[in-house]
Formats: C-alpha cells, sequence, structure tokens
C-alpha cells in the first residue's frame, strides 16, 4: 500500500556502518509540502524460540551497549546478504546455543520500529534440538551466557525486565498461547 | 545487569536529528579486546490500543518512509521530554483517533531493537473511550486514516502483512491471549 506516499526529493547517506547505515531524506508530503525523513537502513534480523525435549526454553543474556545493561534474549541475529531467514536462524541457533534443528517453523515477522527504522525481524520456532560437536562459533566479538528457562521461568524475568525485548517478549507471549490452546 | 560489560573508550556523535542521534563507541570487550558500537538514540515512544464500546480495535494508516509503504498500526507516538508515558498515550489517542480516555492500563513495556537502539515502546490499552470535541491535532507533517476493526478483522490485517509491526501485531497477540481467557 502506498497511502499518502512521500515522493523523496533529495537523498543523503549520513552514516554507513557494519550493522546501520544513516540516511535522510527530503520528502514532498501529500499536501505538497516537504518534510525531513531520518531513516537507520538495517539489513533485518531473525529470533528464534530454541525449545528443549524437557520443555526448556533455551535463551541468551549479553551486554546490550545501546541499552548499557545485559539483556536475556532469544537466540537472534543479522541477515547476511541474500540468505534465508530460516538458514539465518539455524545458524545463530548453533553459534549461541551449540544446538541445531532440522525444521525451524515460522511464527511471524514484524518490522521493530517502523517510525525510523527499515529492520524486519523474523521468529521462528525449533523444539527438535539436537546437539552438534564442534559448533561453529559466533562473532569474536559477541559475549554470551546461556540460560534454559520454563515458561514460568521466562514469564518470571519478564516481571523483572531482565526479558525486556520485542521479539523476546513477544516470544513468551505466543508460547502462552499455544499452552492455553 | 551488567554482565559482560563494554566499557566506553571513546564516543562519538555523528548525526544529531530531530527523531534519533546516530552515535559510534569504541569499546573494550569482557576479553580485553576492542570492538565498535553502532547505537541508535531515540527519546522512547508509546503505543496504545484502543477499544470502542461496540469492541472495535481504532488503528492508524500512515506511510512509513524507511519502508516505502503504508502500514496499519495501533495508535502511537514519541515520548516528548520527561513526560509520563501514560500522559504521552493519551495526548497521541486524542491527536490521532480523536478520543479520549480517562485512565490506560499499562500492559507491558519492550526495547525495539537493543540491538543498535535504545528506544523503548510502552504500551497501553484503553477500552473506557469517549469522543473529544475539538481534539487537539497532531504533527503538521503526520497523514493518517483511522480504521475501527475487530480482532478477526485485525487478524486478516496481519496475514495480509498490512499490521507488520511489533508493538501492533504483539497487541493482537495480547487481544488474543484476554479472548481465551
Amino acid at each position: 500500500m502506498k497511502k499518502f506516499e512521500e515522493k523523496t526529493i533529495q537523498t543523503e547517506t549520513i552514516y554507513d556502518g557494519k550493522i546501520v547505515k544513516l540516511q535522510v531524506d527530503d520528502v514532498t508530503l501529500p499536501d505538497g509540502k516537504t518534510s525531513r525523513r531520518e531513516l537507520v537502513k538495517h539489513a533485518g534480523a531473525v529470533g528464534i524460540i530454541p525449545i528443549t525435549k524437557d520443555n526448556k526454553i533455551v535463551f541468551v543474556e549479553q551486554y546490550r551497549k545501546p541499552l548499557e545493561k545485559s539483556l536475556v534474549e532469544i537466540p537472534a541475529g543479522k541477515l547476511e546478504n541474500g540468505e534465508e531467514p530460516s538458514v539465518t536462524a539455524l545458524r545463530e541457533l548453533e553459534e549461541e546455543t551449540g544446538y541445531t534443528a532440522s525444521s525451524p517453523t515460522f511464527i511471524t515477522s514484524f518490522y521493530t520500529s517502523p517510525g525510523f527504522a527499515d529492520e524486519i525481524m523474523y521468529l521462528y520456532l525449533a523444539d527438535d534440538l539436537e546437539p552438534v560437536e564442534n559448533a561453529a562459533s559466533g562473532d569474536d566479538d559477541e559475549f554470551i551466557e546461556l540460560l534454559e528457562l520454563t515458561l514460568d521461568e521466562a514469564r518470571q524475568y519478564v516481571n523483572e525486565q531482565r526479558i525486556h525485548d520485542a521479539k523476546t517478549n513477544y516470544a513468551i507471549l505466543y508460547l502462552e498461547t499455544l499452552e492455553r490452546m
């Protein structure tokens, strides 16, 4: 849908980094006036909900520099060029947790912050986890700790805001809906 | 929690805009090595789920320049300096929909994209809507169209990806959990 489309008059790349690109566009509004839009470009990401055979959810705790604190999250990562999201999901699962799975189930996707960013998040669930021998390791600058929690424990982490991000909060709520069905 | 804390060695502001600020930090990792972090600073935001007396959800459709398309979303907006999130929620509700409510219920909060941004989203629900005469109008550069949908219709919009953002997808899932209780 293109309702209320804003046509680009001029576009300027302010910064082209490893994770984000910042672009500022001058646009024509539907009433003919002009405005400026600040746009954060991102390759997109996947999150995967790993469920162990004894029905625990595997989380990773890591430091999040933008927040200056650590959060407990489902495993996630950035899409590499042209990669299928389900492939990214399995790669991140292995790198971050040492588990693999045969066929992750697609749950949903959503834009994380459509007002200023184009990042899309694809969410998967994997409940046929197998430990990988000599699992691939992740990025050099990534320090993570694994946690396996029951859904009740995870809910408690949400209450304490140790779990506190869109994809993970969505994942917990999603698992709650399954529980009731 | 400060697990795996990354100490800032140097910080540089690349861009200081109306909506976002882009900052690049050089950091010391837990193993003593250094890395670079790209950080998008944002004031934070609220979303509000407005439920009418005949049990419809009020949405707004607007053009999202980062995506180059329009999305159907719950009313939302950026926190103004020092404002209580519930105050922002009621202000955005009035500006975007022409409704007011007496006491919005806090649902949850989450960081939208903690890997690169500090934006937090506070989510509210308001089910005692009253139309406002001479409602305050919103930003000059905001063009929106109102929609009132049943939960079933909203679910259909999710399937068609006309609803496709974190806060609104979360809101729909949340309303589904209420429906089952």
